[in-house]
C-alpha cells in the first residue's frame, strides 16, 4: 500500500489541491458545522478514527506512510481512500508545531443527548469549558475510567476542535459524546436517566472522600476560571469539593476531573 | 502605595533599564543557575512568592498595580522593593501571550534532597519529565494532596522555568522541592527515609485500586513519552498501573499523577 501511494511518478496532493483546500477549512468550527466533518490529526487519533469512527479520506505524507504502515493498511482494508500529500500540505492541515503528517477527514461523532444516557452509570458533563485541550483531556480521562458518555454543555468548546481531538488521544472516537446548549435541560435528562448529579465546586461542604458511589453518577465540571454557574450548583443533587490537604487553593480542571471521575470508577470496581 | 508608584512624573522602568534587562535574562536556565534567582509571573505565583518565598524585587505595570493593590501592599509590607514598569517591559519579562503585568524576582526554592525527606509520609518523584507545564501541574497536585515534597530527578525540567511556575499556580513556593540528577541515589534516599517506592507504569500487574496505603509512600512518574527507565521500574518496591476501564490506552502524566497521589492522600485521611 505504502509503495503504491508513493511510487515513482505519483504526484502527492499539495496545499492547493481542492480536496486539501476543503479539508483545511475544517479547522474552522463554522465549516465543521456546515459539513458535519472534522479533522483527526496524529497517529492516536487516526488509529481510533479508522477503527471506531467514519473516515472519508486519510491524508499521509511519504514520511508518515513509511513510519506508520499499519495505519495506512488498516485504512485501506476498510476501503478508506488514502491520499499522499506533501509536507507543506500536511503543515496546512495541522494545528501542531511538528505535524506527524497523518490527518483523517471524519464524520463528526456527537450524538443526541438521550441516546447516550440509556443505561449509563457514569457520565461526565462539562459546562462552559473554554480550553480545547482541557475538554480533550477530560474526554480521555472519562474514557479511561470507563464512563458511558461525556456531555459538552452550555458554551463548552467544540470537541471536534483540533486541539481537543489531539488531547483526547483517540478517546474522541471511543466514548459517546453529546452536545447541548441547554444546561438545565441536560440536568433534567440526567435525572430522568437515574443519575445522581454531583457538581464539583471548591466551595462545597461535602468532601469527595466521604462519598459512597453505589448509585449511577453524573459529574459536572465548570469553566476553568469561573467554575459552575450558581443555578447549576443549586440544581445539582449535591455539590462536592476535592479535599485540599496542603496550601494549594485549587486543582486545575483536568486534574480535578481525573480525581473525581477515577475515585468514582475505582469505588464501583472494588 | 499604588499611588506613589505611579504618581504623575514618576518614570516606570523600560525594557532597557538595567534591572529589567538583568531580570529578563532569568528566563534562561543558565542565568537562573548562575544567579540563584528566577521569575514568578502572575498573581497566583507572586502572591505565594511574597508570602512563602524570598522576593528581591516586584515589577508591576500601572494597570496591574491598580488591579491587584493587595499584592503590591503585601510586598511593600515585607520591605520588598516594588518597581513600576512599562507594559513593554512587562511583555519582555513574560512568557505568556497575555501578561498580567506582575513579575517577582525570587530566590530559587529547591533544597537538598535529604532535608525534604525527614518525616515525609507522601513524596512525589518526577523522573526525566520534559514538559514544564506538566512538572508545574504535578507540583500543584502534590501540594493540594498534602504531599511533603516533590523531587525533580534525572533529566526533569527546571521547576523554576516560567511555564512550570505558572502551571504550579503558587505551589512552587508552598511545597518543598529538591532536584537531583542521580535517580538511583534518590531511590536509596527515599528508602532510607522509610518510604515505600511505587513506580507508575502502564505495564504493571498491580492495579492502583487494590493497594492499601498504611505506610509512607513515594510515587515515581516517568517521562511523558517513554515512562520510567527500566532500571527504576526494577529497583522500585512495586510497579503500579492505573486501571483502564474503557478503551483509552493510557492517561497523560498530569492526570495519572493526580489519580495516584490523590488516591493515596484520601486513603490516608479516611
Amino acid at each position: 500500500m505504502t509503495g503504491s501511494l508513493f511510487r515513482p511518478g505519483a504526484v502527492p496532493f499539495t496545499e492547493r489541491t481542492p480536496r486539501v483546500v476543503a479539508a483545511r477549512k475544517l479547522t474552522r468550527r463554522a465549516e465543521r458545522e456546515k459539513t458535519g466533518r472534522f479533522l483527526a490529526e496524529g497517529t492516536n487519533a487516526v488509529e481510533a478514527a479508522v477503527k471506531y469512527g467514519t473516515v472519508h479520506e486519510l491524508f499521509v505524507t511519504e514520511r508518515a506512510a513509511a513510519a506508520y504502515p499499519a495505519l495506512t493498511t488498516a485504512a485501506a482494508d476498510r476501503s478508506v481512500p488514502v491520499s499522499p500529500i506533501t509536507d507543506r500540505a500536511a503543515a496546512g492541515l495541522s494545528e501542531t508545531v511538528t505535524p506527524q503528517g497523518i490527518v483523517a477527514v471524519c464524520t463528526v461523532v456527537d450524538r443526541p443527548l438521550e441516546t447516550v444516557l440509556a443505561a449509563a452509570r457514569l457520565v461526565v458533563v462539562l459546562v462552559d469549558v473554554a480550553e480545547p485541550g482541557n475538554a480533550g483531556t477530560v474526554i480521555r480521562v472519562a474514557d479511561a475510567a470507563g464512563a458511558d458518555a461525556v456531555i459538552l454543555a452550555g458554551d463548552t468548546v467544540d470537541p471536534h476542535n483540533g486541539k481537543s481531538v489531539r488531547s483526547a488521544a483517540g478517546s474522541t472516537f471511543h466514548i459517546p459524546l453529546a452536545r447541548t446548549r441547554d444546561v438545565p435541560a441536560a440536568l433534567t435528562a440526567l435525572r430522568a436517566a437515574g443519575l445522581r448529579t454531583l457538581a464539583a465546586s471548591g466551595y462545597a461542604t461535602t468532601s469527595l472522600e466521604t462519598l459512597s458511589f453505589d448509585t449511577p453518577v453524573a459529574w459536572l465540571f465548570g469553566n476553568e476560571a469561573h467554575g459552575l454557574p450558581d443555578e447549576i450548583l443549586t440544581a445539582a443533587d449535591e455539590t462536592v469539593r476535592i479535599p485540599l490537604y496542603g496550601k494549594a487553593e485549587s486543582l486545575n480542571l483536568a486534574t480535578a476531573a481525573a480525581v473525581c471521575v477515577y475515585t468514582t470508577a475505582m469505588a464501583a470496581h472494588r
